[in-house]
């Protein structure tokens, strides 16, 4: 190994740990200290010479001024919860069902006339003179019911505790006051958050930089009265949480059209980021981004004012921020942070255009961990969980380069981890010999351009709303983390950009999801354009994956739209008297590793009996592949990522293209993967299992035999 | 057990085997002796003093005749298999892909101007003057394609071999002559058939029943080219071989406006029974019906002038017919025939208004049974067959009377089946009696009146569109059968039956299927009269249970329309960033019967937290009850019919009535079902296993206990 590199790490200091603080800065070769959310920086640390990072979360622990100034609040649009009419004459309680520690209705006419009242049963809306709002009670009357239908009120609610800090006091038994979220689209809101920012820098002299968590929205958290039911609405990427009358009002002006309050509630479903986007949704989504951006950006350069650097938080009040948009670089921020518990979320962050990319590393050091399990706590096994979570992003890494890595959290807690400090110096030492690779060059990719295709495109690239754990049912998630270590070029298209000629430089197209889904696409496969320039490209050779419901829409002879590149079809009812193709499963010489699977699906059917069925379930293919001109298509009922799938997915790509077994810079095992840096010379080898591994590479020097210890990072100097 | 009883029973004589014949006849109490297709009666039998039946398949068997008039062919549409342009011009060779010892292109001028092109990538008709057709190459060219878009061409075919006959041969290796099956709708066909009938009833003056084989149409079974794919479509409810140029010339005389090709075609989905039917669909039914209960009349009148009766057999070309028509009585039909394998199949027969409803036992007198396994030969067990067949039909006779029973096929196959033909004696004396007891009067039943909706209503009243072993994909289908032999009142009812007040006298309303499909309901959810109908009625007492996706519709609030009685709906992926509840499964002493069971269904959800999960798989759940009003909604993810889910269907039911426990006259196991006729006052248990079984029975006498035989049945008589 070459001489130990230093700095590219962010550690988390603790005053009253002065000493500790620095000992470890020294071991993990950090070139930054930072505060977190409960901790402080002493004078000691900020003047140790360090770098120093301070969070700052612009739009809470203002609850004096808030108070003082309360239409300020941030809202949200609800939906009451339902109500049968008996007679005709109906009262809804608007709040019922809702926690009421989080929203208080917003009582002010300028509310009231967004409200909108629905039958639901006819799906009319109730003409607002058939209705009224009895303010004391909280109480929408509707005087004149259809008997036996189903009613609902859109309503407008303030929310009067800040999500993240909801969560902390109700999960983690904080006590001290509920912050109110201050909304800042108001002028009044603008110039406090403005002097109050500018003081906070006047009095940080020693912090280099402002690390933004995030900007000022929030992504929508709509809790419930029931502890059994506490989760009503979540959604990582939408939008809920940044209404007021203001906004709508200034989006009227701008597009010159109104939005109503049901373009929200969208009958209660409200616009998940797992469905397509409404035209609608998008303006909107364009009207708040723009507005994050110019404000935001006074406080960046406000920042900067100060000779401080700014970096911003890719998590919690991130909406509007959209590091993916055609206006993230206006900000004029100097980095990106991206927590990160999965290797597409990495991909995120270095994807994005900034100048520098920071990840943040699991675990944090805290007691517990996400979803409950013990860290640094008694039963706890840190080290380990750092090796895991470490697994998961070494491979993105390897393909695409961020600049820093780092971890959160209170440092006292390592004080008595050895092995985990150990742990962390060998992945900083790590992480900094990989960025040092890739100084050099780019690594060697095979000469595959993949698309992924979906409603959102490049603005929802690698993710699909959030974290692995919240997103797992969707079988695109599991293809994003498996390519993020994959050797390929991966760019994400909607349809326009397939109408824009994105299929050009494309050879493998991958399209996944539900029927109706933003990831499979929903009513863009009304676009006859798209269709057939799919099969244009496919004949002329291109390389279409599709996954559980591909280009699904009803309505046409094909439930899948792309059906003739497939070979395969779905049947929603109206086949299941037309007979089914027999078919034996053919065998592929080391194209299906061991341990690969894929779950069966309902209803699939071979449509022109000419595809190769390469595995089944019960009776229904779940690999498939078909010959369409010069291209094929290849059909997986489903996707689940694990090592041997994600082998499975390449073996495919590499079949289809006939590499196979031909490909060099390819480990042999599903198990181990491998990344060459041609200009550095070197090839990166890693065991991706907690055993021993061995497997053998295909090289320009011949093949290389490697033998690893679990999650080992073998470095292999080639000529 | 009382004098034996005699006759109800039809023997199939075989000549050759006269002393035989004679021998069963005595043994099984036979009245009346058949032919069998294959099969001739000597005269020693035909003058033995037995009535005869003799079956008769009009519309086959007279190949020099069509020969001559060959547009007298039965017809069917077809679409040409898909192909996609690469260029601005295509060429499409009609018959790929299909039987053509099955078909032939009509390629009549009248047959040309039905034909369709359609662009299946744009959903549009191709204008006829971009397309002409190839007589000597049967080849449609489409001189204007748009690249690489896929097109389909409707086109009129000829069936030159009758389907059954076709079946026979390919299956049976039969070597005779193809018979092409005639279509009556021509005035020559129709004169030429009378003549033929009025002859043979001249010939066969011994013959007291002409049975039908059935009459004109069989229902749709279109082969393909490839034995991997022999099975293109079949529907036993499906009228596609009925059409021709001159029954649509005739339709839109009749109904003012025109039926397309794409009437029928419809995609490539044709539209199975399964599916909602359209307006169009019924118009044609309709039309049909006339036209065969018009010309079937005919030739029942004939024949009844020569002193016979006219049965029909519910089967085969039954296409048309319609016993639960409103003009089946016209047709003057003395008897009506089913073969079953089924329950449920005996309550088709028995629902349908006839003089006498026979039933046909299966297993029938064939070496070979249906599906291939051995029946009256090496390896056969004909004996147990018998007695697993009668064990599901026998609870359904007990329910609703039919007037006899009997056998099909060879004869000389029984010579050295003691055990069979001892069994078959006690089938047919049991039944004589069972038959009795009806006589005195009605068996007792629940006070319950359950109602199964679906699109069809009445005239799909028990069976989907066939037999079980083609059906068995659909809940319903299952929940007919449990129902067939549950001490209930049961009727099938439409959505235009729930708007005319058929819900009045309905306790227990059931609705069972896949989204969209017939028997869910699909598109007829739209009409909200139908929701607050419901609501109303569910909130005034009535119990709902819905299975797998009841009342499911996009665009709407609740994707189950009637999630609001239920308590639970299903996620189309716009809810899948909603919380769900949490729940634990709450257990009701002696609802669910061990061994039953309900399949989990992916993205069901609890509502409003209200309902009672009475199971779950996976953490989804699976069975539940939810108060609404005064009434309950209950869901089932799934049901599969077997003697523990019949019993949870029964006891659901019994539950949310507030009866379980405490009904009389059922048996406290699920194993064991009985049946108490009042006026009779005898009660009949049966064993539904092949093991020994014990039982207890709540009667009005107190409790009875029971020990009981494998399958057997015991009469009790009560004072």
């Amino acid at each position: 190994m070459t001489n130990k590199l230093k700095g590219s790490f962010t550690l988390p200091g603790e005053s009253g740990y002065e000493d500790l603080t620095l000992k470890m800065a020294q071991k993990w070769g950090a070139d930054v200290i930072r505060d977190s959310d409960g901790t402080q920086l002493s004078p000691e640390i900020l003047e140790a010479g360090y770098d120093i990072y301070s969070t700052v979360c612009i739009i809470r622990d203002h609850n004096d001024w808030i108070r003082k100034h309360p239409s300020n609040m941030q809202q949200t649009f609800l939906q009451s919860m339902p109500k049968i009419a008996e007679g005709d004459f109906l009262s809804i309680h608007l709040l019922d069902g809702y926690f009421t520690q989080q929203f208080e209705v917003n009582q002010s006419k300028e509310s009231v006339e967004l409200w909108q009242v629905f039958d639901r049963t006819t799906n009319m809306e109730v003409p607002k003179r058939l209705w009224n709002y009895e303010k004391e009670l909280d109480h929408v009357v509707i005087k004149t019911t259809e008997p036996f239908h189903e009613y609902t009120v859109n309503f407008l609610a303030y929310r009067k505790w800040e999500e993240i800090n909801m969560y902390n006091h109700v999960t983690n038994n904080w006590t001290s006051d509920h912050l109110i979220p201050v909304d800042p689209r108001s002028d009044e809101a603008q110039e406090y958050l403005y002097k109050w920012m500018d003081n906070w820098c006047k009095e940080h002299p020693l912090t280099n930089v402002v690390r933004f968590t995030s900007m000022f929205y929030n992504f929508v958290w709509i809790w419930g009265s029931d502890e059994r039911d506490r989760n009503l609405y979540t959604d990582w990427g939408s939008y809920d949480f940044t209404v007021s009358p203001l906004a709508l009002e200034q989006f009227k002006k701008q597009y010159g059209y109104e939005l109503t309050s049901e373009d929200f509630i969208n009958k209660g479903s409200n616009h998940p980021t797992h469905m397509p986007p409404t035209k609608k949704l998008l303006d909107y989504m364009d009207f708040t981004n723009q507005f994050v951006v110019s404000y935001g950006k006074k406080l960046v350069d406000l920042v900067h004012s100060y000779g401080k650097k700014a970096y911003v938080f890719y998590d919690d009040s991130w909406v509007g921020v959209e590091p993916y948009s055609k206006r993230f670089e206006e900000f004029g921020f100097d980095g990106l942070i991206k927590c990160v518990f999965s290797g597409y979320e990495a991909r995120l962050c270095a994807g994005a255009k900034a100048d520098t990319h920071e990840l943040r590393l699991h675990p944090y050091l805290f007691p517990t961990g996400l979803g409950g399990a013990p860290t640094f706590s008694e039963g706890g096994n840190p080290a380990r969980d750092a090796a895991v979570y470490w697994n998961r992003v070494r491979r993105a890494l390897l393909r695409e380069p961020v600049d820093r890595i780092g971890l959160g959290g209170y440092l006292h807690l390592v004080e008595d981890q050895p092995e985990f400090n150990d742990y962390i110096e060998k992945v900083a030492d790590e992480f900094r010999l990989i960025k040092s690779f890739h100084a050099e060059g780019k690594p060697y990719t095979l000469p595959y351009k993949v698309a992924v295709l979906h409603s959102w495109g490049h603005l929802r690239s690698w993710t699909l709303s959030g974290h692995f754990h919240e997103t797992y049912m969707h079988d695109l998630i599991h293809i994003n983390e498996a390519l993020a270590g994959l050797p390929v070029d991966v760019k994400f298209i909607n349809f326009d950009d397939v109408i824009n000629g994105a299929l050009d430089d494309v050879d493998i197209l991958i399209n996944a999801g539900r029927a109706g889904d933003a990831w499979s696409g929903g009513d863009n496969w009304e676009d006859d354009r798209v269709i057939s320039l799919i099969f244009r490209w496919a004949g002329e050779g291109g390389i279409l994956i599709g996954v559980n419901e591909p280009s699904a829409l009803n309505g046409y002879k094909n439930f899948l739209r792309l059906a003739p590149v497939l070979g395969i079809d779905i049947d929603r009812g109206s086949k299941v008297c037309h007979g089914r193709w027999q078919f034996t499963v053919e065998t592929v010489d080391g194209l299906i590793p061991e341990g690969a699977g894929v779950k069966g699906k309902d209803h699939v059917f071979i449509t022109d009996g000419k595809a190769h069925i390469l595995a089944e379930e019960g009776g229904l293919p779940t690999i498939s592949i078909h010959d369409f001109g010069k291209g094929k298509g290849i059909y997986l009922s489903s996707f689940q990522v694990n090592n041997e799938n994600t082998r499975l997915l390449l073996n495919l790509m590499l079949y289809a293209k006939g590499d196979l077994g031909k490909a060099l810079y390819l480990t042999d095992t599903a198990d181990t993967e491998c990344a060459y840096y041609p200009n550095a010379k070197r090839l990166v080898v890693m065991n991706e299992t907690d055993r021993d591994a061995e497997t053998s590479i295909k090289t320009s020097d011949g093949d290389i035999h490697v033998a690893l210890k679990p999650f080992e990072t073998q470095i292999h100097e080639l000529s």
